[in-house]
């Protein structure tokens, strides 16, 4: 696996392979990055991983500086899934004038959801995803459902802004009992840990609720609610949405996905699922 | 000269073309047009231009449906300087969705100059390029140093998101008389005709003036302002600015230029000069 710093060097790498791949990540990589991974082995000939923890996607008093930083085990992960580059810019790289002039600016979603709890989030990723996409040149990118509406976000930028990338999204891995992958999981104490499945527990059960016919989403999101929080959770949202724009379902909606975000002690988890009735 | 109204054809055939030199332009095309083309023709081995009248940098009460459409006319020019591919989308295939939902969003400078006086117009400008820039994945650009703010907005585009496109700026083409090549030229009366050579010639005195050592920019200023309203213009501004960012100019300042922009009767007409001293 080669490690590339500069974008130069990168572009230069990108004129000789034929097709690539592109997963970008912000490092301390689980299984579900690896499984991003292998996914993006099946659509191209090269592989190209890029490591930036990028803060403008972080809010004030959010944890960019605890943002863990992993880059031995990274490299190890990476090169046993057999991906050929990994770009790992400096900050100075990609943000020279330290402020970014230029934003890709996305809708009113970027207001909902996670983005009423985190202003400014969804524009930074719109815009450090473009910036990616202009270096990489990929033909591929695959993006985890994990990360659901920063995926309908994506895809929407890449459509509406004509990018020349095809998005592949990849399931959610989930550890045994359920819990979400994710790279917040390693804030969790033990006792949180053991809770945390109950995010996905809730899901599960609106789920089939909602596959069997129920389409009181209010009330089924405040049963929700109310069982996380009796479990010491605080609840920033739970919502049934329309699957593919995330707009608000109405009452027939066939596709939809239920959409959470709640913080157990310091640390956010989110999650969601999708209902195809 | 093939000509290319969808995305997918344009795509197609640029994925067989080896380097693509491309001028956007929203049609009406002159001399200046022309000059860009072969300009283009430097410096790859196929050139694509587009016609697009962009109704996203356009204000309300502008001249959008009043802009000349003059397909023929362009074809022609086009197939005789040697244009490999006209791209003229429809409006419904550059936005199928009516709305453009994500925007490229400039900094401060789209406020600015032409920006005061057109709110939203290189936010405009900035999204389309966005977009073609997408569509055409060009080598190289080539844009007129008429529009010179607008060279600057771009500029900074490229450099701040990434953008794989060598940018090439383009010398104003002038008629004898001096008055700066432009579409808008053809909105205006034979008196006003006429008269509008006074625009190039102020700055041609300002350039001169600056050049002996002169940096009492806004006496400068002021002076042609003066002579321009005392033969019937309305002037929106006549500045110096430095000539990189567009900022304002100190006065040891070694790179200028010198912007103006003015209506005579219903046509607004914009020119610049730069000033190396």
């Amino acid at each position: 696996m080669q490690v590339i710093r500069s974008i130069a060097e990168l572009r230069a790498w990108r004129k000789q392979a034929a097709s690539v791949a592109f997963v970008p990540t912000m490092g301390n990589l689980h299984a579900g990055h690896i499984a991003l991974v292998n996914e993006a082995h099946q659509h191209a000939a090269h592989v190209v991983v890029s490591i930036f923890v990028n803060r403008l996607q972080f809010g004030q008093g959010e944890d960019f500086d605890a943002y863990p930083r992993t880059f031995d085990d990274d490299c190890a992960k990476l090169e046993a899934a057999g991906v050929d580059v990994l770009f790992f810019p400096l900050e100075a790289e990609l943000y020279p004038h330290v402020r970014q002039s230029f934003n890709v600016e996305p809708p009113h979603l970027q207001d909902e959801l996670c983005g009423a709890f985190r202003p400014g989030h969804f524009r930074g990723v719109a815009t450090v995803v473009t910036k990616l996409f202009n270096i990489v040149e990929p033909d591929f990118a695959c993006f985890g459902k994990k990360d659901y509406q920063q995926l309908a976000i994506i895809r929407g930028m890449v459509e509406d802004l004509n990018s020349p990338v095809q998005l592949v999204p990849v399931d959610t891995g989930r550890a045994d009992d359920g819990l979400a992958l994710s790279s917040r999981n390693g804030y969790l104490t033990s006792e949180e840990r053991a809770e945390a499945p109950r995010l996905y527990r809730n899901l599960t059960l609106m789920r089939e609720a909602l596959l069997s016919g129920d389409s009181d989403y209010a009330a089924l999101e405040t049963r929700a609610r109310q069982d996380l929080e009796a479990h010491g959770w605080r609840v920033d949202y739970v919502e049934v949405r329309q699957a593919q724009t995330l707009e608000i379902a109405h009452a027939g909606e066939k596709n939809l996905v239920v959409l959470v975000a709640a913080r157990l002690g310091k640390t956010r988890l989110i999650d969601n699922v999708e209902v195809a009735r």
